[in-house]
């Protein structure tokens, strides 16, 4: 810890700071991107205490632990950075941010259920971190929130509850998270951050903080605005072309044309980047991160709509996986009610235990509700239980006698499905759904499957 | 040619005859897809006739000469084929079409003003092909037509009027054309086809042709219907990432954040691809593609409502544009009546003098009708007629007295501005659009300059 604020000296102080590690960094909020974030600052070289309202995730912290096993280096760095003194964890947030350089908010920003930004926790933790910062503490936002949300309700959190003002007393700037889950450290040592600070000062600071305690290169906002509508607009891109995807999928199905075969087509070309179809899109970041430019767009009058029906369109993918399993249990004479349904994969995405938004939540409750006995089968989650139901130890257990299989994560393990030792498992005849784009429709039909998957070709259109 | 029809022939015997370059290709529509095409086939040695309606045409190639002089390396190439003699063109199909093994169609398919495909210039072409081909002759659709096009419109028109039958008589494929005006030749050298034909032999033969005489890759898609997916589906991904571009810059100038900054940010990410705001998107292709989709969706009860909605945002961007003009001109206190407009630059991109469906025409007649005079300046038309309006000989001309200078196309002359000494020429004070973000807002504005720019941040936000 600095004797002085690091936001009342020089750029050139502030680097000699970093030089020699000698600065205190909390981070507030202790879940995918806060304890990564945490264990990378304390494993280079930094003093970090990592704050979180939760006790278990702090005792498993203290412990040496990581409670994300699937972030892969994650478990080693918070090892270390324990064993080292570099990290520690408490609930204790009056202890800590008095001691802090630098407060790292890392709060989750979901929306609720009507879709509207909820930005409670980060309010809160700001009218907490506000109550507790010294003067010269630089305050850094990687939560991802609207553009203006820095500038418009945080700052005056922060000012009201210090009775400081930021840009002067004391620093603000926004560096929003943009790592991908399952790949978080990867990410953090590779992945450009983006730095925009209230002022000029600040935004130095800040940048000169990631890039010499982590070395990542940083690109500089103009502003915390800028910041978060560069953050929101990547993640966009992506979801709005997922959305494209799906609209072409949807259509393709219809014209019996294989969009996995276009696509492949597609990226033939320079300027093309695939994204493809699928039963939606969960997670922490995309299901969610269109509200909080919609939220902005209608305070300004002027609505992103293309934006705001992508999300929609990729919102109703799990339906459209709803009627493929009752077509394809169809052209083997059967019904959802009273069919066995093996899911195959609840995570979001593979290799991830998580389930936020996942859209096969929906897909299981919709089925569920058709009268389809489940058994759900994810290598992540075997033997757990997810949205109230246990999940099989092996995917025999969970196909055995089943009338459908859907898949519903590219898990590794699904891509080497047999799909002929796989049918004769079933009850046949079986139908199956793929949601993924893993499975070969030929080599499904032919192992006497009634095949379906999203944007592929019906191979049975007469049925 | 070969004595007997390629497609009667096994595909050994087909390479073979590729090999010593024993084919007639037969060009139809030599437009600025199909003259190319038919220069890339006669440089590789075939023998090749093209044909098209309009005498002009034909001489000026006969001469030795390209007519589009926008297309580096195909002057050259026109004139070694046709001293070589490998090249010819003429007006007379029926003497041509009977003597093709391949008959290649590349004529233009519009939209009508409706916007609903005009397949008109295709359908007449393939009645005439139809009766004139030999038996063995292989038909290709270069032209970009909707998914099924092929199938259910073009292959029972080729039946009926040849008598013969497609895949069995003569063949039929799809290669949608992937050049990219401007660099058509260097696309064509590099770019890899899509070929998709009518049964596995005929894809064979074309996929043949276009990897040996060619050299280039070929993508080999089922059916002639995926071609065509392939081919609408990387053009709308450009289509609408450019509208998401547009919707963004929308809504970042009213949240006083810069657009172009924005995406710079982004594509620090690696799985972001830039696309910029504009006035909008002009060409042969954009424009018009977007539409053979949707009125395929339409026939299925499908229709793809996000490739819709973001041609309608790309097609209202030009009265944005005139919108931040008269935005701009109030600032310097000025209406758009009475107001003497520079525009810079009317070609649907740079560094090329073509005019189809640019945006650039709707912003001109837009501010006409408003009550502006337009002095328009174009490297690629200096002296000629434009909209009815002469084109400047040069930028100061045009710039001479200008109460407002638009910047329409980012053409490299335009990227070179001198914005203080521009200033000087204009009548004081004057304003300044970029519609193509090429102009540094601070810059422009340090020049003196009411500065607007699509997307950009209003630097004068109290005026």
């Amino acid at each position: 810890m600095s004797k002085e604020g690091v936001f009342q000296q020089t750029t050139e102080q502030v680097k000699s700071l970093y030089k020699n590690r000698s600065v205190t960094i909390c981070a507030v909020g202790l879940g995918r991107i806060g304890l990564p974030t945490a264990a990378m600052f304390a494993s280079s070289g930094a003093q970090v205490i990592g704050v979180d309202i939760n006790p278990e995730v702090v005792v498993t912290i203290n412990e040496g632990r990581s409670r994300f096993l699937d972030e892969p280096g994650l478990d080693k760095m918070i090892e270390e950075s324990v064993k080292s003194g570099k990290l520690r964890a408490t609930t204790d947030v009056e202890s800590a941010i008095p001691a802090a350089d630098f407060v790292i908010i890392c709060v989750p920003t979901p929306v609720d259920p009507a879709k509207t930004p909820d930005y409670s926790a980060v309010t809160g933790a700001c009218r907490t971190v506000g109550k507790l910062i010294k003067p010269g503490c630089v305050v850094i936002i990687e939560s991802t929130v609207g553009p203006g949300t820095v500038e418009n309700l945080i700052a005056p959190i922060l000012e009201e509850e210090s009775g400081m003002k930021a840009g002067s007393d004391f620093g603000l700037a926004s560096c929003p998270e943009r790592s991908d889950p399952g790949n978080i450290i990867g990410n953090m040592k590779t992945v450009p951050r983006v730095v925009g600070g209230i002022n000029p000062h600040c935004s130095q600071i800040v940048a000169d903080l990631y890039e010499s305690l982590l070395n990542v290169k940083v690109f500089r906002a103009s502003d915390p605005k800028t910041a978060n509508a560069i953050k929101l607009t990547e993640n966009l891109f992506r979801d709005v072309n997922i959305a494209l995807a799906n609209e072409f999928a949807l259509l393709y199905e219809k014209l019996g044309i294989d969009t996995v075969e276009v696509i492949t087509g597609c990226a033939s070309k320079y300027n093309f980047m695939p994204h493809y179809p699928g039963a939606g899109v969960g997670g922490p970041c995309l299901p969610s991160n269109s509200y909080y430019l919609i939220s902005e767009g209608v305070k300004a009058g002027n609505i992103p709509y293309l934006v705001r029906m992508a999300r929609e369109i990729n919102d109703r993918m799990p339906e459209h996986v709803i009627e493929l399993t009752s077509e394809a249990l169809n052209e083997v004479g059967k019904t959802i009610r009273g069919s066995k349904i093996a899911i195959l994969g609840v995570a979001y995405k593979p290799e991830i235990k998580d389930l936020q938004l996942t859209p096969m939540e929906r897909v299981c409750s919709g089925l569920t509700k058709l009268g389809a006995m489940l058994n759900i089968y994810d290598p992540m989650f075997a033997g757990d239980t997810v949205f109230g139901l246990g999940v099989r130890r092996s995917l025999t257990q969970a196909i055995n006698g089943a009338d459908c299989i859907v898949i519903g994560t590219a898990h590794a393990e699904f891509k080497r499905l047999d799909l002929k030792l796989l049918e004769q498992l079933t009850d046949s005849p079986a139908a199956l759904v793929d949601a993924r784009n893993i499975v070969n429709p030929h080599e499904a039909t032919k192992a006497g499957f009634a095949f379906r998957g999203v944007g592929r070709r019906n191979l049975n259109p007469e049925q």
